[in-house]
């Protein structure tokens, strides 16, 4: 049986049995358990929390209806291959970072995070009101999926490097892991650039397999560990100003559900992606000052570093213009980031600017 | 019959209903119509779409078996009189911000907004993760209520104002709408301050009632009107640096809920929280353009004007002191504030600015 023919009959099992009685075993049989993917190693501070919170919320708003088993990176199947566990019906959903699977698509890459684009408030403005989420779907149509943010990681830390930079030639040669468009910018300037999922990241810097990463930013890079390895670490950096993480179901599983059912799943999604923003924002103020008082040096990188990030970004998003989808979601992002973004520095900007001022 | 005994039998006989058939018809018994009243106008843009919002959201995920029903300001009940309609059991549920209750307890501020207090983003760190939504639980056991942020404004503008603002002695004798305790700081500095509801402000602006008057932000502003009667516009303001908006329901109600349902609500209003947000920040920027175009000057508030706010707004925070719960919720916002904040300009306040000198 295909799994196509397998989730019609499940529905119209259930809906046959709702019609007839509404006993609690009935109830119990209707329930449908749903298989959720990640790209996160069980655990892993606050991405995995974004997932395991849309699994808890949609099990319980549905009371049970649909109850959704995540399995984390590696218990079914690795990291990086949840996409086409959720697109051939291997598993029902995903939840991971869309920049993973750029190679699919790079329009994906700004449902994650693109160099020097959106912050995390920039993002939502663009998804949920200027027409990002219409686009995600656009791209969801290709594969068989429908995709929503579920969490956000807030800008994320320039990241962990073996001795302190002083210049863009510092990148020359570096064996550094970023994914996404971040990391083919840090291509261009030089760097030998390695795309490993979360769980694997400590190995590879502990071993000397790469020589400086990126993870998250200070609560999760300390739960990772890295402050074991090197103390030089940078707080600001241009890859992931905002870094959104999706939660995609297999279109067909999805279209199985009821209308209920259909919007309690987007508006779990829209949940945890606030939610899972305000944690990790309020983590990393603590994490930083025990990584500051632990030895960690809280570096930035200088302006010269800056400049050259920006060309080679801006040539990164360039060199895969073209694709007319990838074009109508670059400008549809900028285009909504220019205009909230000015807001945001007129009136937040300069309240904050002014509270600093005034209460240190 | 009282509203209590009222909501038991109901829910009894809700559950043996459901106990004995599944049919349609016993579905559609089961169905419970909640009465939501609000602070806001009908159609009042942002403020009344976070309500539709979450009444909408509320009535699909359970498939109308909670169906809410929105009275807006004037309907049910008027704009600062759905307090108690809620907590007597006149309503169900309102939607409107906390800081119109401060004559209940002067803590309902934090829950909106207070004078140099959080950003958006900084509420919701200290709501969903640092004791915030507890201190909101431990104000509605008082009086009967169960509330949850329910959509946010953003940073709000500094307001309108008849001439230009030179000093802080203008504002000496201003008649100033400006509710909660920026209000209160406002009167310090020697303004006459009303509290008037947002359907009510444009005509004792144009009436000559008020010299100024402060509301939300260019969008919402712009669709008041209030750029027919004064040209004079502060983009950034002391008062509401991201104005929370609450969602609260009547404890005997909220209670009588299943688990399923009680959990749809709360992340229904998570969820209107984001979006609202999102929406405000979307809007704005092409409002204020327009408000540009059309002859509004965009000034801001000269340093000796946010000085003298500084220490009003200091006083009027120290007048609560003394209260055991509001000097609780009041430590517990500051010190998430401060620690969220410190994180926030490390990271994104850094990365923010190398955008705008690279990316301009």
């Amino acid at each position: 049986m295909d799994r196509r023919s397998f989730l019609t009959k499940g529905a119209i099992g259930g809906t046959a049995a709702a019609a007839s009685t509404l006993a609690a075993p009935a109830y119990a049989q209707g329930n449908r358990t749903l298989t959720l993917v990640t790209t996160w190693g069980r655990g892993l501070a606050g991405v995995h929390d974004a997932a395991q919170r849309c699994a808890d919320t949609i099990t319980a708003m549905t009371d049970g209806q649909l109850t959704v088993d995540l399995k984390a990176a590696g218990e079914l199947v690795g990291a990086f291959e949840v996409f086409d566990a959720v697109t051939s019906g291997q598993a029902d959903m995903y939840h991971g970072a869309d920049y993973y699977f750029v190679g699919q698509h790079p329009g994906y890459a700004f449902f994650t995070a693109v160099p020097f684009g959106m912050t995390a408030q920039e993002l939502a403005n663009w998804y949920y009101q200027d027409g990002g989420h219409e686009l995600h779907d656009e791209l969801g149509e290709i594969f068989g999926l429908k995709s929503f943010l579920g969490g956000n990681t807030g800008a994320q830390s320039g990241g962990w490097f073996a001795k302190e930079i002083t210049g863009p030639e510092d990148f020359q040669g570096l064996r550094f892991r970023m994914p996404g468009l971040g990391g083919e910018a840090l291509g261009r300037m030089g760097a030998s650039v390695q795309n490993l999922p979360g769980a694997e990241v400590y190995q590879a810097l502990a071993s000397g397999a790469i020589d400086g990463t990126e993870w998250i930013g200070p609560w999760a890079d300390e739960k990772a560990g890295f402050q074991e390895i090197t103390k030089f670490y940078y707080t600001a950096g241009m890859h992931e100003p905002g870094a959104g993480l999706s939660l995609a179901f297999n279109r067909d599983v999805f279209d199985s559900f009821t209308p209920a059912q259909q919007r309690i799943c987007e508006i779990a999604a829209g949940e945890a992606h606030q939610y899972n923003l305000s944690q990790f924002l309020a983590e990393n103020g603590a994490a930083l000052a025990r990584l500051q008082s632990g030895g960690v040096q809280v570096l930035t990188f200088p302006d010269s570093v800056w400049d050259a990030m920006g060309v080679a970004a801006q040539e990164t998003m360039d060199s895969y213009a073209g694709d007319d989808l990838y074009d109508r979601i670059r400008e549809s992002a900028m285009t909504s980031m220019r205009s909230s973004s000015n807001w945001i520095t007129e009136s937040e900007g300069t309240y904050r600017a002014q509270r600093d001022r005034i209460m240190g």
